[in-house]
Protein backbone atom coordinates (compact mmCIF):
# COMPACT_ATOMS: atom_id res chain seq x y z
CA UNK A 1 0.00 0.00 0.00
CA UNK A 2 1.23 3.44 -1.26
CA UNK A 3 -0.72 7.08 -0.22
CA UNK A 4 0.29 10.30 -0.88
CA UNK A 5 -0.96 13.69 0.88
CA UNK A 6 -3.22 15.70 -0.48
CA UNK A 7 -5.46 19.34 0.18
CA UNK A 8 -8.02 17.20 2.77
CA UNK A 9 -6.47 13.89 2.53
CA UNK A 10 -4.93 11.20 0.62
CA UNK A 11 -4.81 8.96 -2.35
CA UNK A 12 -4.12 5.63 -1.78
CA UNK A 13 -3.26 3.07 -3.91
CA UNK A 14 -3.31 -1.29 -2.87
CA UNK A 15 -1.54 -3.18 -4.86
CA UNK A 16 -1.67 -6.96 -5.87
CA UNK A 17 -2.96 -9.54 -3.21
CA UNK A 18 -3.32 -6.61 -0.85
CA UNK A 19 -6.24 -7.07 1.64
CA UNK A 20 -8.83 -3.79 1.75
CA UNK A 21 -9.44 -3.67 5.38
CA UNK A 22 -6.20 -4.59 6.61
CA UNK A 23 -4.36 -2.54 4.85
CA UNK A 24 -7.23 0.71 5.13
CA UNK A 25 -6.98 0.06 9.18
CA UNK A 26 -3.16 -0.62 9.20
CA UNK A 27 -3.00 2.92 6.95
CA UNK A 28 -5.13 4.55 9.83
CA UNK A 29 -3.35 3.83 12.56
CA UNK A 30 0.18 4.51 11.14
CA UNK A 31 -1.41 8.20 10.15
CA UNK A 32 -3.84 8.63 13.50
CA UNK A 33 -6.30 9.28 11.40
CA UNK A 34 -9.87 8.98 13.50
CA UNK A 35 -12.38 10.27 10.69
CA UNK A 36 -12.99 10.30 7.05
CA UNK A 37 -14.98 8.34 4.43
CA UNK A 38 -13.77 7.66 0.73
CA UNK A 39 -14.23 5.86 -2.22
CA UNK A 40 -12.20 4.04 -4.67
CA UNK A 41 -12.33 1.62 -8.12
CA UNK A 42 -10.12 -0.88 -9.22
CA UNK A 43 -10.31 -4.73 -9.50
CA UNK A 44 -10.26 -7.69 -7.09
CA UNK A 45 -9.46 -11.24 -7.05
CA UNK A 46 -11.41 -12.45 -3.91
CA UNK A 47 -14.47 -10.96 -1.64
CA UNK A 48 -16.36 -11.53 1.46
CA UNK A 49 -19.38 -10.19 1.28
CA UNK A 50 -22.27 -9.26 4.22
CA UNK A 51 -25.44 -8.83 4.52
CA UNK A 52 -26.94 -7.75 7.99
CA UNK A 53 -30.16 -9.25 9.39
CA UNK A 54 -31.97 -6.99 11.97
CA UNK A 55 -34.18 -9.82 13.28
CA UNK A 56 -31.43 -12.25 14.03
CA UNK A 57 -29.06 -9.43 15.03
CA UNK A 58 -26.03 -10.80 12.71
CA UNK A 59 -24.58 -10.81 9.54
CA UNK A 60 -24.57 -13.27 6.90
CA UNK A 61 -21.49 -13.90 4.45
CA UNK A 62 -20.82 -15.30 1.13
CA UNK A 63 -17.71 -15.38 -0.43
CA UNK A 64 -16.59 -14.67 -4.41
CA UNK A 65 -13.57 -15.79 -6.03
CA UNK A 66 -13.14 -14.81 -9.47
CA UNK A 67 -12.28 -11.91 -11.59
CA UNK A 68 -13.79 -8.47 -10.48
CA UNK A 69 -14.16 -5.17 -11.00
CA UNK A 70 -15.07 -2.69 -7.92
CA UNK A 71 -17.77 -0.99 -9.31
CA UNK A 72 -18.74 1.02 -6.31
CA UNK A 73 -17.16 1.24 -3.13
CA UNK A 74 -17.75 3.66 -0.45
CA UNK A 75 -16.39 3.45 2.91
CA UNK A 76 -16.18 5.70 6.26
CA UNK A 77 -14.23 6.07 9.45
CA UNK A 78 -15.02 6.28 13.54
CA UNK A 79 -13.75 5.69 16.55
CA UNK A 80 -14.63 2.67 18.02
CA UNK A 81 -13.26 2.47 21.75
CA UNK A 82 -10.89 4.57 20.88
CA UNK A 83 -9.66 3.49 17.60
CA UNK A 84 -10.06 4.17 13.84
CA UNK A 85 -13.04 1.41 12.34
CA UNK A 86 -13.95 1.48 9.03
CA UNK A 87 -17.42 0.69 8.01
CA UNK A 88 -16.85 -0.57 3.82
CA UNK A 89 -19.66 -1.06 1.63
CA UNK A 90 -19.05 -2.24 -1.87
CA UNK A 91 -20.48 -3.46 -5.41
CA UNK A 92 -18.21 -5.90 -7.32
CA UNK A 93 -18.92 -6.70 -11.19
CA UNK A 94 -18.03 -10.47 -13.00
CA UNK A 95 -16.51 -11.14 -16.63
CA UNK A 96 -20.72 -10.89 -17.36
CA UNK A 97 -21.12 -7.59 -15.61
CA UNK A 98 -23.10 -8.99 -13.16
CA UNK A 99 -22.93 -7.25 -9.71
CA UNK A 100 -23.16 -8.24 -6.16
CA UNK A 101 -22.65 -6.00 -3.45
CA UNK A 102 -22.97 -5.67 0.62
CA UNK A 103 -21.08 -4.58 3.42
CA UNK A 104 -17.67 -5.49 2.95
CA UNK A 105 -15.72 -8.11 5.41
CA UNK A 106 -13.03 -8.11 3.35
CA UNK A 107 -11.03 -8.15 -0.16
CA UNK A 108 -8.32 -9.29 -2.07
CA UNK A 109 -6.78 -6.82 -4.70
CA UNK A 110 -5.75 -7.74 -7.82
CA UNK A 111 -4.78 -5.02 -10.97
CA UNK A 112 -4.85 -2.25 -8.07
CA UNK A 113 -7.49 -0.03 -6.31
CA UNK A 114 -7.19 3.24 -5.64
CA UNK A 115 -8.85 5.12 -3.37
CA UNK A 116 -9.74 8.97 -2.33
CA UNK A 117 -9.35 9.21 1.59
CA UNK A 118 -11.47 12.66 2.60
CA UNK A 119 -10.59 13.66 6.24
CA UNK A 120 -12.42 15.54 8.27
CA UNK A 121 -11.60 17.32 11.78
CA UNK A 122 -13.33 16.12 15.33
CA UNK A 123 -13.54 12.94 16.86
CA UNK A 124 -16.47 11.11 16.27
CA UNK A 125 -17.63 8.39 17.61
CA UNK A 126 -19.19 5.04 17.64
CA UNK A 127 -21.08 3.67 20.67
CA UNK A 128 -22.60 -0.29 20.50
CA UNK A 129 -26.69 -0.34 20.45
CA UNK A 130 -28.19 -3.04 22.23
CA UNK A 131 -31.24 -2.76 20.19
CA UNK A 132 -29.80 -3.17 16.97
CA UNK A 133 -26.57 -5.40 17.74
CA UNK A 134 -24.32 -2.96 16.11
CA UNK A 135 -21.78 -0.06 16.69
CA UNK A 136 -23.62 3.18 15.08
CA UNK A 137 -22.70 6.79 15.13
CA UNK A 138 -22.74 8.54 18.71
CA UNK A 139 -24.04 11.85 17.42
CA UNK B 1 -32.26 11.50 12.44
CA UNK B 2 -29.21 12.97 14.23
CA UNK B 3 -27.04 15.50 12.26
CA UNK B 4 -23.33 17.04 13.45
CA UNK B 5 -21.61 19.59 11.76
CA UNK B 6 -18.62 18.93 10.38
CA UNK B 7 -15.59 21.06 8.50
CA UNK B 8 -17.32 21.56 5.07
CA UNK B 9 -20.84 19.49 5.66
CA UNK B 10 -22.59 17.21 8.09
CA UNK B 11 -22.41 13.64 9.49
CA UNK B 12 -25.98 12.03 9.48
CA UNK B 13 -27.78 9.05 11.06
CA UNK B 14 -30.85 7.87 10.07
CA UNK B 15 -32.50 5.51 12.27
CA UNK B 16 -34.59 2.42 12.39
CA UNK B 17 -37.95 2.69 10.51
CA UNK B 18 -36.87 6.34 8.76
CA UNK B 19 -37.60 7.44 5.86
CA UNK B 20 -34.53 8.52 3.66
CA UNK B 21 -35.98 11.07 0.83
CA UNK B 22 -38.37 12.46 3.56
CA UNK B 23 -35.93 13.02 6.43
CA UNK B 24 -33.10 14.23 4.50
CA UNK B 25 -35.55 16.94 3.07
CA UNK B 26 -36.52 18.13 6.46
CA UNK B 27 -32.98 18.06 7.64
CA UNK B 28 -32.05 20.13 4.13
CA UNK B 29 -34.90 22.89 5.24
CA UNK B 30 -33.98 23.08 8.96
CA UNK B 31 -30.69 23.78 8.22
CA UNK B 32 -31.02 25.77 5.32
CA UNK B 33 -28.79 24.26 3.04
CA UNK B 34 -29.26 25.08 -0.93
CA UNK B 35 -26.65 22.84 -2.56
CA UNK B 36 -24.44 19.43 -1.44
CA UNK B 37 -23.59 16.02 -2.19
CA UNK B 38 -23.89 13.38 -0.29
CA UNK B 39 -22.67 9.23 -0.39
CA UNK B 40 -24.33 6.60 2.01
CA UNK B 41 -24.24 3.51 3.33
CA UNK B 42 -26.47 1.38 5.53
CA UNK B 43 -29.12 -0.94 5.91
CA UNK B 44 -33.42 -1.00 4.39
CA UNK B 45 -36.37 -2.95 5.13
CA UNK B 46 -37.73 -1.47 2.08
CA UNK B 47 -36.98 0.62 -0.83
CA UNK B 48 -38.63 2.11 -3.83
CA UNK B 49 -36.64 1.56 -7.04
CA UNK B 50 -37.33 3.85 -9.78
CA UNK B 51 -36.09 3.92 -13.68
CA UNK B 52 -36.92 6.83 -16.08
CA UNK B 53 -38.07 6.38 -19.68
CA UNK B 54 -37.03 9.22 -21.61
CA UNK B 55 -39.63 8.49 -24.79
CA UNK B 56 -42.48 8.19 -21.83
CA UNK B 57 -41.46 11.07 -20.03
CA UNK B 58 -42.09 9.25 -16.95
CA UNK B 59 -40.58 7.41 -14.01
CA UNK B 60 -41.41 3.63 -13.84
CA UNK B 61 -41.33 2.74 -10.44
CA UNK B 62 -40.76 -1.14 -8.38
CA UNK B 63 -41.11 -1.93 -4.78
CA UNK B 64 -38.50 -4.32 -2.57
CA UNK B 65 -39.37 -5.33 0.83
CA UNK B 66 -36.44 -7.67 2.64
CA UNK B 67 -33.76 -7.20 4.21
CA UNK B 68 -31.03 -4.91 1.83
CA UNK B 69 -28.14 -3.71 2.49
CA UNK B 70 -27.63 -0.21 1.07
CA UNK B 71 -24.67 -1.24 -1.10
CA UNK B 72 -24.24 2.11 -2.64
CA UNK B 73 -26.21 5.65 -2.36
CA UNK B 74 -24.93 9.01 -4.02
CA UNK B 75 -27.55 12.29 -3.84
CA UNK B 76 -27.35 15.25 -4.49
CA UNK B 77 -29.18 18.61 -3.75
CA UNK B 78 -30.24 21.96 -5.89
CA UNK B 79 -32.76 24.21 -5.57
CA UNK B 80 -36.00 23.60 -7.51
CA UNK B 81 -38.61 26.46 -7.04
CA UNK B 82 -36.42 27.92 -4.06
CA UNK B 83 -36.05 24.83 -1.78
CA UNK B 84 -33.58 22.06 -1.54
CA UNK B 85 -34.63 19.64 -4.22
CA UNK B 86 -33.00 15.33 -3.45
CA UNK B 87 -31.86 13.43 -6.22
CA UNK B 88 -30.57 10.16 -5.17
CA UNK B 89 -29.39 6.90 -6.73
CA UNK B 90 -28.87 3.74 -4.77
CA UNK B 91 -27.95 0.02 -5.45
CA UNK B 92 -29.16 -2.53 -2.65
CA UNK B 93 -28.46 -5.78 -2.29
CA UNK B 94 -30.40 -8.65 -0.42
CA UNK B 95 -29.49 -11.89 1.08
CA UNK B 96 -28.21 -13.89 -2.15
CA UNK B 97 -25.82 -10.49 -2.46
CA UNK B 98 -27.62 -9.68 -5.72
CA UNK B 99 -27.83 -6.17 -6.59
CA UNK B 100 -30.85 -3.70 -7.63
CA UNK B 101 -30.20 -0.14 -8.66
CA UNK B 102 -31.92 3.08 -9.95
CA UNK B 103 -33.51 6.22 -8.95
CA UNK B 104 -34.92 6.36 -5.37
CA UNK B 105 -38.00 7.24 -4.48
CA UNK B 106 -38.42 6.44 -1.12
CA UNK B 107 -36.78 4.19 1.28
CA UNK B 108 -37.34 2.47 5.25
CA UNK B 109 -33.84 2.38 7.12
CA UNK B 110 -33.67 -0.83 8.88
CA UNK B 111 -30.41 -1.21 10.91
CA UNK B 112 -28.77 2.33 10.78
CA UNK B 113 -27.93 4.72 7.35
CA UNK B 114 -24.32 6.81 8.17
CA UNK B 115 -24.58 9.50 5.45
CA UNK B 116 -21.95 12.14 4.59
CA UNK B 117 -22.81 15.24 3.65
CA UNK B 118 -20.61 18.16 1.38
CA UNK B 119 -22.37 21.49 1.43
CA UNK B 120 -21.03 23.94 -1.25
CA UNK B 121 -21.89 27.74 -1.56
CA UNK B 122 -23.63 29.06 -3.70
CA UNK B 123 -27.58 28.82 -5.20
CA UNK B 124 -27.43 26.36 -7.95
CA UNK B 125 -30.76 25.60 -9.61
CA UNK B 126 -32.80 23.40 -11.20
CA UNK B 127 -34.86 24.08 -13.94
CA UNK B 128 -37.85 22.77 -15.62
CA UNK B 129 -36.97 21.19 -19.30
CA UNK B 130 -39.61 20.44 -21.50
CA UNK B 131 -37.54 18.64 -23.78
CA UNK B 132 -36.64 15.56 -21.09
CA UNK B 133 -39.61 15.91 -19.05
CA UNK B 134 -37.38 16.96 -16.10
CA UNK B 135 -35.97 19.25 -13.43
CA UNK B 136 -32.46 19.46 -14.85
CA UNK B 137 -29.57 21.58 -13.55
CA UNK B 138 -29.91 25.35 -14.64
CA UNK B 139 -26.08 26.02 -15.54
CA UNK C 1 -22.04 19.65 -21.34
CA UNK C 2 -22.19 22.90 -19.26
CA UNK C 3 -20.34 22.89 -16.05
CA UNK C 4 -20.22 25.83 -12.66
CA UNK C 5 -17.35 26.40 -10.81
CA UNK C 6 -17.68 25.80 -7.18
CA UNK C 7 -15.54 26.01 -3.83
CA UNK C 8 -13.30 23.07 -4.47
CA UNK C 9 -14.99 22.02 -7.61
CA UNK C 10 -17.27 22.21 -10.47
CA UNK C 11 -20.83 20.93 -11.28
CA UNK C 12 -21.29 19.52 -14.26
CA UNK C 13 -24.53 18.70 -16.51
CA UNK C 14 -24.01 16.08 -19.67
CA UNK C 15 -26.93 16.56 -21.50
CA UNK C 16 -29.05 14.30 -24.15
CA UNK C 17 -26.87 12.30 -26.27
CA UNK C 18 -23.24 13.81 -25.19
CA UNK C 19 -20.98 10.68 -24.49
CA UNK C 20 -19.25 10.52 -20.77
CA UNK C 21 -15.51 9.84 -21.39
CA UNK C 22 -15.34 12.15 -24.16
CA UNK C 23 -16.97 14.60 -22.78
CA UNK C 24 -15.39 14.93 -19.24
CA UNK C 25 -11.71 14.11 -21.01
CA UNK C 26 -12.21 17.66 -22.79
CA UNK C 27 -13.75 19.69 -20.43
CA UNK C 28 -10.42 18.83 -18.12
CA UNK C 29 -8.51 19.55 -20.70
CA UNK C 30 -10.58 22.96 -21.33
CA UNK C 31 -9.83 24.05 -17.73
CA UNK C 32 -6.52 22.68 -17.16
CA UNK C 33 -7.34 20.01 -14.11
CA UNK C 34 -4.78 17.81 -13.42
CA UNK C 35 -5.95 15.92 -10.52
CA UNK C 36 -9.46 14.72 -9.06
CA UNK C 37 -12.55 12.87 -8.67
CA UNK C 38 -15.88 12.88 -8.98
CA UNK C 39 -19.33 11.31 -8.62
CA UNK C 40 -22.36 11.17 -10.87
CA UNK C 41 -26.01 9.88 -11.51
CA UNK C 42 -28.38 10.29 -14.46
CA UNK C 43 -29.96 7.63 -16.98
CA UNK C 44 -27.92 6.23 -20.08
CA UNK C 45 -29.69 5.10 -23.25
CA UNK C 46 -26.20 3.03 -24.08
CA UNK C 47 -23.13 1.76 -22.08
CA UNK C 48 -19.74 0.04 -22.72
CA UNK C 49 -18.46 -1.61 -19.58
CA UNK C 50 -15.19 -3.65 -19.21
CA UNK C 51 -13.31 -6.26 -16.87
CA UNK C 52 -10.16 -6.52 -16.58
CA UNK C 53 -8.58 -9.95 -16.56
CA UNK C 54 -5.33 -9.34 -14.92
CA UNK C 55 -4.00 -13.40 -16.33
CA UNK C 56 -4.63 -12.04 -19.82
CA UNK C 57 -3.51 -8.50 -19.32
CA UNK C 58 -6.64 -7.22 -21.21
CA UNK C 59 -10.39 -5.58 -20.64
CA UNK C 60 -13.34 -7.54 -22.18
CA UNK C 61 -16.13 -5.57 -23.55
CA UNK C 62 -19.19 -6.16 -23.30
CA UNK C 63 -21.96 -3.24 -24.68
CA UNK C 64 -25.75 -2.42 -23.37
CA UNK C 65 -28.29 -0.55 -25.23
CA UNK C 66 -31.43 0.05 -23.60
CA UNK C 67 -32.87 3.04 -20.91
CA UNK C 68 -30.62 2.88 -18.13
CA UNK C 69 -29.84 4.46 -14.71
CA UNK C 70 -26.32 5.55 -13.34
CA UNK C 71 -27.30 3.89 -10.02
CA UNK C 72 -23.71 4.81 -9.46
CA UNK C 73 -20.93 6.21 -11.01
CA UNK C 74 -17.28 7.34 -9.52
CA UNK C 75 -14.17 8.41 -11.37
CA UNK C 76 -10.23 9.52 -10.80
CA UNK C 77 -8.39 12.01 -12.80
CA UNK C 78 -4.60 11.59 -12.83
CA UNK C 79 -2.00 12.86 -14.94
CA UNK C 80 -1.05 10.24 -17.61
CA UNK C 81 1.57 11.35 -20.35
CA UNK C 82 1.00 14.88 -19.06
CA UNK C 83 -2.65 15.15 -20.06
CA UNK C 84 -5.52 14.11 -17.30
CA UNK C 85 -6.50 10.90 -18.19
CA UNK C 86 -10.03 9.81 -16.49
CA UNK C 87 -10.77 6.23 -14.99
CA UNK C 88 -14.58 5.94 -14.43
CA UNK C 89 -16.79 2.74 -12.80
CA UNK C 90 -19.92 2.45 -12.90
CA UNK C 91 -23.30 0.50 -12.17
CA UNK C 92 -26.04 0.72 -14.42
CA UNK C 93 -29.65 -0.22 -14.03
CA UNK C 94 -32.56 -1.08 -16.38
CA UNK C 95 -36.24 -1.79 -16.69
CA UNK C 96 -36.10 -4.19 -13.93
CA UNK C 97 -34.13 -2.96 -11.37
CA UNK C 98 -31.23 -5.00 -12.33
CA UNK C 99 -27.78 -3.87 -12.26
CA UNK C 100 -24.72 -4.46 -14.18
CA UNK C 101 -21.12 -3.26 -13.50
CA UNK C 102 -17.49 -2.46 -14.38
CA UNK C 103 -14.79 -0.59 -15.81
CA UNK C 104 -16.35 2.55 -17.95
CA UNK C 105 -15.36 2.39 -21.27
CA UNK C 106 -17.62 4.92 -22.61
CA UNK C 107 -21.37 5.56 -22.03
CA UNK C 108 -24.46 7.94 -24.29
CA UNK C 109 -26.40 9.75 -21.74
CA UNK C 110 -30.38 9.99 -22.42
CA UNK C 111 -31.95 12.62 -20.00
CA UNK C 112 -29.50 14.18 -17.69
CA UNK C 113 -25.96 13.23 -15.75
CA UNK C 114 -25.28 15.67 -12.84
CA UNK C 115 -21.59 15.34 -11.83
CA UNK C 116 -20.19 16.80 -8.97
CA UNK C 117 -16.19 16.72 -9.21
CA UNK C 118 -13.74 17.85 -6.65
CA UNK C 119 -10.73 19.04 -7.58
CA UNK C 120 -7.29 18.71 -5.77
CA UNK C 121 -4.09 20.16 -5.91
CA UNK C 122 -1.06 18.28 -6.89
CA UNK C 123 0.65 16.80 -9.58
CA UNK C 124 0.10 13.17 -9.56
CA UNK C 125 0.85 10.50 -12.06
CA UNK C 126 0.23 7.25 -13.92
CA UNK C 127 3.23 5.26 -14.41
CA UNK C 128 2.79 2.29 -16.84
CA UNK C 129 2.94 -1.33 -14.68
CA UNK C 130 4.47 -3.95 -17.03
CA UNK C 131 3.60 -7.04 -14.56
CA UNK C 132 -0.29 -4.99 -14.36
CA UNK C 133 -0.42 -4.20 -17.82
CA UNK C 134 -1.91 -0.83 -17.02
CA UNK C 135 -1.63 2.79 -15.81
CA UNK C 136 -1.24 2.94 -12.05
CA UNK C 137 -0.77 5.38 -9.33
CA UNK C 138 3.06 6.37 -8.82
CA UNK C 139 3.40 7.15 -5.45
Amino acid sequence: MKSKKINGGYIIKLEKDEKIIESLTKFLEEKQIKNGFFVGLGALSKVELALYRLKDKKYFFKEFEEALEISSLHGNVFLKEGKPFIHVHIVVSDENMITKGGHLKEAIVSATCEIIFIEFSGEIKKEYSEEIGLWLLDI
